[in-house]
């Protein structure tokens, strides 16, 4: 259990290194990525998620409470196993769940930490509140909690349903094919929100954020804080069941 | 074949959704990746393609009309099927045609009422109602419907052929090759018309765009709409007979 | 013979096809990728020899002379052959060569027409003659046959050398694998001439420029034409060389 | 041993060339790429990484200290062999690190002094001191040794740890792999010092640097030198303490 833990952890934490690592690049002052742009964003996000997958071999890399609970509703395992690794199956128990959704948020957390000691002389720059904070957490262009809320569920809906769409058509990509697909939701659907798409990538890095003595920081917004959680769960659980549904037999 | 028709309404709307989500993002107002640019839009709809095959993997994902019609023409079956899903080949058969194209102008229009909601708020924002078509429909730069025309014809010439060629260099890309070719063809062959090249991706959400309550839309531009639809059936269908030619007992 | 031919004519005339259609795309006025720099450049260009070698499958889509050269001068076989394919090894003659020299040369030719045809219309707008050539052929940044010769040699010998160490080390990549070779020469080795880096990729386009009735074009800049072309060669002829002579029994 | 030499100075020269060249690209007056940006230079990176690691295919294609260092600190093997090819493993001894840490400097060096030959005239432009150097070395955007110093122990960490995270999930990727990983580390964690992220990727250039009569070039900046040599190189050994703990004998 430990290990289904600390897996998570390292994956998840992999995942905000690098994923609120690219937003520093591009957003914070004196940087070399500085207004590097969406296409800079995008990518780097995707391919933060090809290491964190790398990296939480154990679990079958959920590394995203969406993505656990998804898995959870469309009624399947939560990690199939690996026979050439002999790593048994992790079946869908409420325990289980509880401990990959803790391991993903710890995870979260401790990755945007360690963004914060990567970009330290940079946050010590002059910069709005607003800028500091959307390294670590989303926020909407144009705030409107139920048209925002909406956003997220698209997003995670698309994520999760094609997730288990990959497993009909194998290919060599391993990690590579939800990179690219974390790519493709960041460049069509990640204008509104900032595709949070994941409680754990927004929610643990908020809290990083609020405990950090980040210099000049402003408010952690945590009246927005609900969206990027809530949203992301009931997209990922609607595409659990409507991906079950429609995929059928041959997921 | 309703398993057919659900199989490219479900692929073709994944393709619109994350299609015109792109543009969204890049042209309306207030978006994260607003002016991102052509490097965005190209490759947000290759990794659209990207995920609407995954998701029609039932039918072998043609997702777009002059894909259909041309593999029609070139003389095989419409799906070679999938042995180890058992998965039966679906044949050439006028029914089996009309069932593919009935999946794909309907997932295409309901893919961009998608983007509607995702977006909803950035289109209740002021913009041209040019703009605002131009997230679900194509329009050419310079209007010549002759040349417009041709143009349409060897961007959709370009994928049918070589998606035909993808048979004999078989690679570990799965669905990815299909998308980089869409993104080469995009950087390539879409600076004129902005790369219909697939009937239903430019119809379906144009009809969305007429019924659905933008705000402050204008016209839907149906004098330029043939454009984007025959070309394509005239390139796709041209590349499946010189295609099959050309490749002979090697497809 | 001239099933060799016509494999290097099509999977060449889509190499010039799609990556002269990029550089029209981003120079030329009034297009969707006006100014969309190096980036969709490098990027067009790789993903045109992505479907130039899917193309030229019978024949291993050398589609470029230096490649021909080069691989004869490492001495094996011009292709390997294809055994699932039932496709013969095509050894190195002098007639070989000349029919592989031949087919890109049309080729390439022909690809440029087809780019002018597509761009017709903006082809059509004014914009000083050298913008117009430059769809269709490199020029250096800075004119210095010599240095510009020396860099041609630099980024050929790349192309060359790394293909021939693709064989020990193999992947799903398929032609991938080359596309992201030449995005990478053109990121890091084009700055300077362009990379043309294949001699057929630029005197053919340079014929088609010398012989389209192009609106307002300019000279074709025969002084400089020999660089990319004997440069290439050279570059080539080296990489073979020294590639066998370092890869050795491995490849 | 000359063998072992040999492969990490063409792959490491194969780096340094498509790297350094990348960034004489992007900043050297008067280029193609000039001004295009950390998407080209991370992408330039990233496949530069590709081009190498296929060159340096007979010994596992370290061309990097910290790897080298990383991996003889986790406690396998330089390099588990090829038998395929009939290469016997290499096993970590002292000679056999430092036949590796030769070769890999030796071709950083020689691999910059060949983008010098690429890019002559365009170093013979007029451009700060400054800017001639970053062609060769990093150097911090913010200058603050200490935490220059833990940015690139927390990118090189990344580097070495999740490469050793390949093994347990085997793709069809190839040197394609580690190449994404690069671009994915300089996207996210290369804006505050542009992430040498390998000694002898900084070390040999800048040595480069300071023998090359480069006009108008300023100091080699031998204050900031040990930042990027010594900060990858802990790590690197970090990573392979912690990644073969983690990994365990998934490994």
């Amino acid at each position: 259990m430990f290990s289904i833990f600390l897996s998570e952890v390292m994956g998840t934490g992999m995942l905000t290194l690098l994923g609120c690592g690219v937003v520093a690049n591009v957003i914070l002052p004196k940087t070399k990525g500085f207004d590097a742009g969406w296409v800079l964003i995008t990518f780097g996000w995707g391919l933060a998620v090809f290491a964190g997958v790398y990296t939480a071999f154990k679990t079958g890399a959920h590394i995203n409470p969406a993505v656990t609970l998804g898995l959870a509703a469309s009624g399947g395992d939560l990690f199939a196993g690996n026979e050439d690794l002999g790593i048994a199956a992790i079946p869908t128990t409420f325990t289980n769940v509880l401990v990959y959704l803790a391991g993903e948020m710890v995870g979260a957390f401790l990755g945007a930490v360690v963004v914060y000691l990567a970009y330290k002389r940079h946050f010590d720059q002059d910069a709005p509140g607003a800028i500091k904070l959307a390294v670590f957490s989303t926020g909407p262009e144009v705030r409107s909690y139920v048209w925002n809320f909406i956003t997220e569920v698209i997003g995670t809906f698309v994520l999760v349903f094609v997730i288990l769409m990959f497993g009909p058509t194998p290919s060599g990509l391993g990690p590579l094919a939800v990179a690219f697909l974390v790519v493709s939701i960041g460049m069509s659907l990640g204008g509104p929100t900032g595709y949070a798409i994941n409680p754990a990538r927004d929610l643990g890095p908020r809290i990083a954020h609020a405990v950090l003595p980040i210099r000049g920081k402003g408010p952690s917004d945590w009246a927005y804080s609900w969206v990027p959680v809530l949203g992301p769960i009931v997209g990922g659980v609607l595409a659990g069941v409507v991906g079950s549904a429609y995929g059928g037999d041959f997921l």
